[in-house]
């Protein structure tokens, strides 16, 4: 058993911006790994921030995942083939890939339910104790390293990541041709939720937000977009057959499912608070069907084919640009700058 | 056009129990009604009493539905073809039928799409300004009076409209072997559940509740029984696949929700209160699918064959019988005895 | 009960272009009909001819159905709304208007599921002894005269209906993004079905034929396209998720299912030849899921969202136009021109 | 790593029947093997013989499955666990297992999406070149070796390989309370189908054969039974909701389609000819749903649900019982005698 690659390019050590506590990251050099059997080692070189990352970041936990050892944030990563572990085939050497950051165990009830993203021995990058790739190289399993093609950039591919997001959302509320989609919340989830909509076949898709600059965004998305600070929601007269929630605020989300029509689907996507007020005889007199969404399983190939044939562009997302050493930047350009929207750290620059 | 009977046995009036406000029930004398092009009347011989007849009785009103003229009351009803309107065939004149109360417009998109539940135009019996089955006939759409062979009841065929309570739900749940089913709330409904759970091949049931009569009935239906006033459901370490929630009571309704499991299916049967707490990390981490019933569609055939094989017994529901005259018992019988489970009427007593 | 009309508009008479049996065609004068309880009366201003036209027109008859009296013929319609049948609002009168051919019982058990294309008792357009569009005025039940958006022509309006053999297609089949579709067939169905499986989300339609000039209409269509009689489908290299079969050739239909990838969905469109040879192995070990339409329900709505939106045009499938008095040219001009897709008739000419 | 087990119990070779070639079947003496990381060595007790072992037998191929190099047959396999391989909870030892006999490699789309059934890369027992069960000890993957309870013998254990095989033909065509289902082939599919469809709610089974034995046998399994060598199908006026075909037999699965009523499923479980004779106008007209079974795919927990609870009962499938020097009887038995059902072989004797 070999590890395969161009050894003279790959260094001994890299650079991680780790995270020691709330608001404690440091750039530390650290050995650079070495891809086990199945793995092959990437060398990262674009990461999407994602809002996770920052509330790691500032609360140094987020809910039951406490930031117990120091922890490499950073989980929407894209790069290039180094070196090839064991069982790998080689020519895998030199290909650009999108990282899908979870690795189940492919063995459980879950697993072979087909719903991964559910397996409770999930292995996902930047969630404790798994580092992620706020640095030079990762390692990681070959089939959760997808190929991606010349069309998308290597930004594109990190942000396959939230696109997979918003394909799972659009898969279990079943949007398809003739649905009118409503989005609580013009973040990057929601705005990227809104171009996948409209690929998925959606007549008409609203988004609502507070803030000017993203209902903006949302309108270049392809989207309707309405000001919720002056026209609150149930005086828009909008009857969307399916509600997909990104705001995670709990007054938003039950005051949006009561715009639900009859027999409609809502998706919460947007986390925050234990509890939601649920309007039980909406849900009931209408029969809702109401889920929510973890993570994401089986989307990154349908990811890649919205990208690669326009229906989604991932790059107008992309707001502001950083090295490694500028870590700490990318994560709090958000409460800085309200016209922030997603912010991608090189670490090869 | 005409009307095919036996003229001879149908009289000019009839009488029914008539509410006029809260708690004010009179018995009145009525015509009989001729039945419409396309409709049958039924001399009515079993109404079952139904938790909605009991709030409409009390209060006047069940949310937005008032009682401002005077209704009768009653939509669990089973009897005998009497008489058939122009366009139906005369040879229906003697079968013992089901009545499924709710009779939808037939062309609406809800309707179209196979959710004639839902159907805004919906007509449905005992619900303003629709009169009901505490009386000795109705008029209804042949479609909607059911043939019910031999081997049931009338009782039996009165309470298939229960039983199709439940058999919605269990298909909105996809009960099928393998589950395991939570029942909350041991009321007619829970207990009907429990069976017809079993019926779609649940490998196990479990029913809570406070009352020791109705965790045995629950037991005699071939569930386990849960007393969470001795053991807190959280404390009972059950992990369903699926709950059917039949308290309505919103802490109750949130407890359970947050034992269900991975991909676990959650159906709202139960009314009361206007929202629920909803557990929204639950629902999120483990993807949760949730909805409500509103009474049922496209149900009876198959609750009838549910009680012809013998899967489902209703007969044990019965823990009361009383005459017309006696309505105001039959309504008031569960406050006041604790053994009540459901009281069912007889007009032509 | 009164008809709401411009009365001064209605003519008493109008006239009909009449099948008596294979290729007699004669136009008639016939009484204009009056609509009935729900009816609205239409103006005819544009029908397509369907294959089916054709093939009664030719033999007389489509398998069981046979034209034993004489029978109009044309199910692809629109018009205006210029008198309105009791029961119905009378703001309809001035409205365009898409004809959906069928209409079902509203009752029966199919009905009632949802699956109104299968109701035993459906009266449909041109099927005998209904008949059909090929005429001035027509009186169809006020919910299947869809109001169509300012956007569309009335030639849209009238296509609108092989477009929902379309999308009742494409929702049975559940093209989605990611998805890689096979179309057998670039007749107008074949073509309509290519535009409507990429506003449905496909990453990539092939649509096979052997005649240039459809091929290239499928190019057009959004489609790629192979000519069959020069590389043979099993040499294209091409593995589907879903089969839309639109050829109705048994051996082509055979061929393209030995294609299909694992757990891959295959529609049959095409009607031709009583059995086809079903490749037993395939449909096993790949678990190919099959069905085959017959008419659409519930599709008119997301039809008329897909061309407003302008995901599907319509359009460019209409090659010859004809007056009433020229029916008979209508029919018989895809024998002779091998350019022909679609002719439509404007009854109003 | 070190691998568990109570070593001394653990001989170093073993028995096993061994094909060479068709009908040429001999008892070798072989190493016992050594599980691997994540394995344990299972000692079989029971071992059914299938169908296709005795294909493989006469034959030497199914298919495009040859028998190339000497081949262990056996598939549905019961035992004990003596060894743990590394990485396995050494508490397993000891445990009674039934083995589902087909591992696949848990991360190519097929297995990601929760059909590892279909999974390309999939290893499964007796099927070239990897070697079956007819032996004394099996090294399995952990987590396709599942844990039975005490109520299920050593027999039903092994034959939950055919009871998973009617579960997944009964989820694939949803069976649920309401339907009729027809089953053509009382040989064991059929029969073990017929008592799976009953568990799944089914309100009527009708079993199709042609030997009175096997009709027999399906009554005992609670469904009713047509010897349609006396009464052709399309004579017994059934119209089924679900057709589950286990004949294989080309001719009897056309008929069979052409009885199926509207909207109805079929699932083609019996293999044999490469081509059927498909209806495609009752496929078309009706709307049927028609697939195919590969195997199954996480079935195990459901089916020994159904053997604990009563609901299925396997144990009088075994008509014929053999030591492992036998096994040539075995695999002959059901082409001598007419009664013969399941054939197990005890290898431990």
């Amino acid at each position: 058993m070999t590890t395969t690659s161009a050894k003279a390019e790959i260094p001994a050590t890299m650079r991680a911006a780790v995270l020691h506590g709330p608001e404690r990251l440091t750039l530390e050099e650290r050995p650079v790994p070495t891809p086990g059997p199945g793995e092959v080692l990437v060398r990262v070189e674009a990461v999407g921030t994602c809002g996770s990352d920052v509330h790691y970041y500032r609360h140094g936990r987020i809910g039951d995942f406490v930031v117990r050892e120091p922890l490499v944030l950073g989980h929407e990563a894209a790069g290039t083939v180094v070196a090839c572990g064991p069982g790998v085939d080689p020519r895998r050497t030199g290909r650009r890939v999108a990282i899908e950051p979870g690795t189940p165990c492919g063995a459980c009830g879950e697993c072979r339910a087909g719903r991964y993203n559910l397996c409770p021995g999930m292995r996902f990058l930047a969630t404790p104790p798994v580092d992620g790739a706020f640095c030079e190289y990762l390692a990681v399993h070959q089939d959760f390293a997808h190929d991606v093609p010349d069309s998308l950039s290597t930004e594109d591919a990190a942000l396959l990541e939230p696109l997979s997001v918003a394909v799972w959302a659009c898969r279990k509320a079943r949007v398809a041709p003739g649905d009118r989609v409503l989005i609580t919340g013009a973040g990057p989830i929601g705005l990227v939720a809104a171009r996948t909509a409209r690929a998925f076949g959606a007549r008409e898709v609203l988004v609502t937000d507070v803030v000017p600059h993203r209902l903006e965004l949302a309108r270049a998305a392809g989207a309707s977009a309405l000001d919720v600070s002056r026209t609150p929601l149930p005086d828009a007269g909008y009857t969307p057959t399916v509600l997909l929630e990104c705001s995670g605020v709990p007054a938003v989300t039950g005051e949006a499912i009561r715009t639900v029509g009859r027999a409609g689907r809502v998706v919460l996507i947007g986390m925050g608070g234990d509890e939601i007020p649920l309007p039980l005889s909406r849900v009931q007199n209408h029969e809702l069907e109401l889920t929510g969404t973890f993570r994401y399983a089986h989307t990154w190939p349908t990811a890649i084919a919205l990208v690669e044939s326009g229906a989604v562009r991932l790059d107008s997302l992309v707001s502001h640009r950083y090295g490694l050493a500028e870590a700490e930047h990318a994560l709090t350009v958000a409460a800085k700058d309200a016209t922030a929207v997603k912010a991608v750290i090189h670490p090869q620059r």
